[in-house]
């Protein structure tokens, strides 16, 4: 590796030698086991005109986005994540895939389409049985039948097992009677029913022979077909929003309506004409998180989509950056402003971490497919928390890097017309909603101190003792900075050292490892005031699910460069995983100095280490960018009018 | 101070026994030297109906904003920034607070006042001389003139020197003639220019008896009453942006237009009718900057502004996350979400770097008032260099914060009736107009480092040894962490001593005086190579920049403490200053650790203390915000009904 100043003396501009097939070699790579479905939507979607939403009203915004929706039906896409016994594709995998494509275009779009066929649609098939399969699915595959998915309450978003919309069985009619019982139980923030939805799903308290049994899904007509509201109906549009707004959120009430006893979506429960209750699962908890549970693939869909926002963002802002000059050198010369190490700072780290994630998301999409209904109770629930993991990194990775886009094109990158705004403004939404992400790292880290605490209770008294003990004798390595799996490495700023993967991933296990153990040796002292710690040690407990998340990712990048047929791209691929491993370790260097996994020479050693893979990357920038395959009218930014594209 | 266990365990709301006193103390004290003056602005703007721009089209929201700044000609706000002479008020540090008060509304209205007033008028009064003060400035006051600062181009916003267009001076015609070259050379981003800009004080290389004397001002008409594009004007406009689209900014290209000669601002450079060039500046590079060093404070306002703006975004999230409460303590009471500590961590360091934000932009804006146009070229220059690195400051803390506080509504922080999409789009500009941050860190930078050398230079060789020396030492007292000044409090984790405020101060000394002494010595190696050099340090130089801003901010907000004379506000205020400063530390402290400055015992403190502090100022949260007197019609958000305020 050459050092800094000579490659950045050369001011490096886009490798004029890298040979013709090193973009495809990556795109190959990147478009893994659904390839052939990513080849068909890029070219299904690069024989499309395509323009962003630009100043269009919300209304007109919603118009367009249900026209496009309608144009979906033509194609394949809609079904394939339905049963092929409905018309559907079997394919859930290539369901999600198909979710990720569609946010290279306007989110509006794949917003309302994941409302449609994947809530609405997915809730129906999933929480449903034959006869609502039968009645709905082909339907709301066509799109003669729009719904809502509406579960998030104004009082509860985050908190769905106390919602507080009732459905109360009525025997003698042989009817459920859904009611809102105040303003703050309204459903709120529904995609579809302000303006176009038909049916809901709605969740609420079953009550039956005066018990309740938790939280289940009905299917609920809130209007006509005329559009007009249902008896005892209310409907509000929330109105504009920061971004989304080809999506009409809207706000239910219900007023004592009245819907058939078949009306409830009864795989996980149901209710016999005389009001007894039955069900496969006895706790009512359990069996509402296992209904939740079916429906993570709207979760999966989202960390997709806002990963193609992402690599939108920075193929506009690479570009950009490539085409705008600005002050002059010495000799001169007016400097590129992607040349410099800061503009690099801004980009290329974030680029590394996109490829990182795309991977990860990539292994999630393929257990999510390969993860079927019957699979063990432990390994959906893995996978649960693994998808809320990567949702979070995903979508705060997405709002952190389209921002430094926007920022790195300057007064271009505020203008509609380039592109940028609308990406910021519609993925925002992202981190909070389809779970908040503060409250999903918690359920990521919660799983794991089940895990922990399960095998603790699977040990004899002796072997617990011997935790115990290493664990102190860990703590005392720690303290000497010497522990053992990283003692060769910890000490001294050999450079070298930092390039070596087994010890980046090491660093990522010990640190997932330390960070879980300490803060299940805090939870542990909880005795009567379990709230008080655990909120102490809350920003403890969302590390946690971080620095986990962080262990998968890289893992799933190390995994990617293991399969990689292409020599030339393989070396790249190496490059950019360093990077990503390394500006990681660089923003938690503070951890890892005051735990004695870096010394004070090392972590400076790191900074600089970044620094000089930014300036090796400098010129694969635009490679890295182009191998994302988005098609050519979803980057037409008068900025980049004169860019070689 | 309470361990946190059990403050959490109270679960603590807004303290009921808070003396009533303690509001109107903290304003006061925030108020400061221009305190009659805001307390007029609020009680001006608390009389007015407000509400903010939703869903508007960009064409009403236009005219909109500019029936508002007509409105505003009824008041004394346009005038004060202007001389007394000319019907202004004289009160430069008042002008400057009025923007800032502006901010607290639609920031359309602010940037389109900053525009015409202070931009425009500024140009005229800071770099016209009588003639042309007597023949515009009552005019652009009463907006009989509306019009355009046009500097930015196409090709060049940061590198204004580099700018392309020209005035060249014809004196057969004794004329300026203003053109165009090319696309490149064109005004972007130009505010006023799209719709309602008459005349534009336009930047332009000046060019006479074939000789180029750099860049100057020139008053160009543009459009005629009926606001037809005057001959040889091109104007396009911007179309819609991410937020601001109340301010029509558009695109100037010149065709050979030409203009007479007194249409040159001659404060700083003339030619006379034969073509002669004088000035009282020899250097055109010097002249350039001197002029660039009189329009400061547009700058200084936008950092207010955005100031204003992050207070009305807090003021908000914390009054809901009084209100939201989401799930359920074993006691079955469902929790406040600011009493956990996560959210907590969103919104409290935030709230404390506001109040450390504002004094120190007091303080500037007292600077800049007594900064006479007469004092010192040395003083101008830190003048300017500290409103750099305060716009930065403030600026990314706005977008950090209205982020934040955005996430912490999540649903309802989306809706645009919640106000804070509005505010995280227009602020978003803040951070790369009137400045790109970037490049202002590093004017800030290179400030410093130009007194570094100037401090060199002075020194005689044994002096300069000596020097030498003395870092020598300092290097190796580094290395055994124990540098003297911090010596007594660097080991251990004794808490109480985090609370030290010499220690706060002088570790934040500490590290300014030690980042520029190490960049300096990195830059001193420049050699035949200054650009690769100079690049490869680039993060390390923008660095400096930071720290040495973050340094002025503590000591500002030291001296706010030390003047406040109310003792319960001062009490709080030192928690608050902890707060700001410890998470300042614990955000940096990788740096500390790496160069012994904190152990890691110390640093795991510091962490601990945040969390501490954050219980600890809970119950104060609604207080702080109030205290920043906005007037309450700017904070109605639906989300907030139900709020007692």
């Amino acid at each position: 590796m050459p050092p800094v100043t000579d490659q950045a003396a050369q001011a490096a501009h886009t490798d004029p030698d890298a040979p013709a097939t090193l973009v495809p070699a990556l795109t190959s790579l990147l478009d893994g086991r659904w390839a052939a479905l990513r080849a068909d939507l890029r070219a299904q979607m690069g024989g499309e005109p395509y323009q962003d939403p630009i100043g269009l009203t919300v209304e007109a915004h919603r118009a367009r986005v249900l026209d496009q929706l309608q144009a979906l039906t033509a194609t394949d896409r809609p079904g394939l994540g339905f049963d092929k016994a409905h018309g559907g594709g079997g394919d859930i995998g290539g369901s999600v895939v198909s979710f990720e494509m569609l946010g290279f275009g306007d989110l509006s779009l794949m917003v309302k389409a994941g409302v449609q066929w994947g809530l609405f649609g997915g809730a129906v098939q999933l929480l449903g049985t034959a006869p609502h399969h039968e009645r709905y699915l082909r339907r709301i595959k066509d799109l003669d039948l729009l719904g809502c998915f509406a579960m998030t309450e104004h009082g509860h978003g985050s908190d769905v097992q106390h919602l507080r919309t009732t459905a109360t069985y009525d025997p003698d009619a042989g009817e459920f009677v859904v009611h809102t019982p105040d303003r703050d139980a309204m459903k709120e923030y529904i995609g579809n029913a302000a303006r176009d939805g038909r049916m809901a799903v709605v969740f609420a308290q079953l009550v039956t022979r005066g018990d309740s049994r938790g939280v289940h899904a009905f299917m609920v007509p809130i209007r006509d077909d005329a559009g007009t509201a249902a008896a005892g109906v209310t409907i509000e549009d929330c109105g504009p929003k920061a971004g989304l707004n080809g999506v009409d959120n809207g706000r239910l009430g219900f007023d004592h309506v009245r819907i058939p006893r078949d009306a409830l979506l009864d795989r996980f429960g149901d209710v016999a004409p005389d009001g007894t209750y039955t069900s496969p699962i006895e706790s009512d908890a359990r069996r509402f998180f296992t209904m939740l549970g079916t429906l993570i693939r709207g979760r999966v869909s989202v960390g997709g989509s806002a990963g193609s926002a992402t690599k939108r963002a920075l193929a506009l802002a690479v570009r950009y950056g490539e085409l705008r000059r600005q002050f002059t050198k010495p000799d001169g010369e007016e400097v590129v402003v992607l040349d410099y190490l800061g503009h690099q700072r801004k980009l290329l780290p974030a680029l590394a971490t996109t490829y990182a994630l795309h991977f990860a998301q990539d292994e999630l999409v393929a257990a999510l497919h390969d993860t079927g209904a019957d699979a063990p109770e432990e390994e959906q629930r893995r996978l649960e928390s693994r998808a809320a993991g990567m949702k979070v990194a995903n979508t705060w990775h997405a709002t952190r890097t389209i921002q430094a886009a926007r920022e790195a094109c300057g007064g271009a990158g505020y203008l509609a017309e380039n592109l940028l705004p609308g990406l910021k403004a519609d993925t925002d939404v992202f981190t909070t909603f389809e779970g908040d992400n503060t409250v999903l790292l918690q359920l990521v880290a919660k799983g794991l101190l089940t895990d922990y605490k399960d095998s603790f209770q699977n040990l004899s008294p002796l072997a617990t003792a011997r935790i115990v003990a290493e664990r102190v004798l860990g703590a005392v390595a720690e303290r000497t900075a010497a522990r053992k799996v990283l003692d060769r490495l910890t000490e001294g700023d050999d450079r070298e050292a930092l390039f070596d993967r087994d010890w980046q991933v090491k660093l990522f296990e010990d640190r997932e490892q330390h960070v879980l153990e300490s803060v299940a040796d805090r939870l542990r002292k909880a005795g009567d005031n379990p709230f008080g710690v655990f909120n102490a040690a809350q920003d403890h407990v969302l590390r946690a699910g971080r620095v986990h998340t962080d262990r998968l990712v890289l893992e799933a990048f190390v995994r990617a460069i293991d399969r990689c047929p292409d020599p030339g791209a393989k070396a790249l691929l190496e490059r950019v995983c360093d990077l990503y491993a390394l500006a990681n370790i660089e923003a938690d260097r503070a951890w890892f100095l005051e735990h004695g996994r870096l010394s004070a020479g090392r972590s400076k050693a790191v900074i600089a280490a970044v620094n000089t893979l930014c300036a090796e990357l400098r010129p694969h920038a635009r490679t890295l960018v182009d191998a994302f395959g988005i098609p050519r009218q979803y980057l037409a930014a008068p900025m980049l009018d004169g860019s070689a594209s």
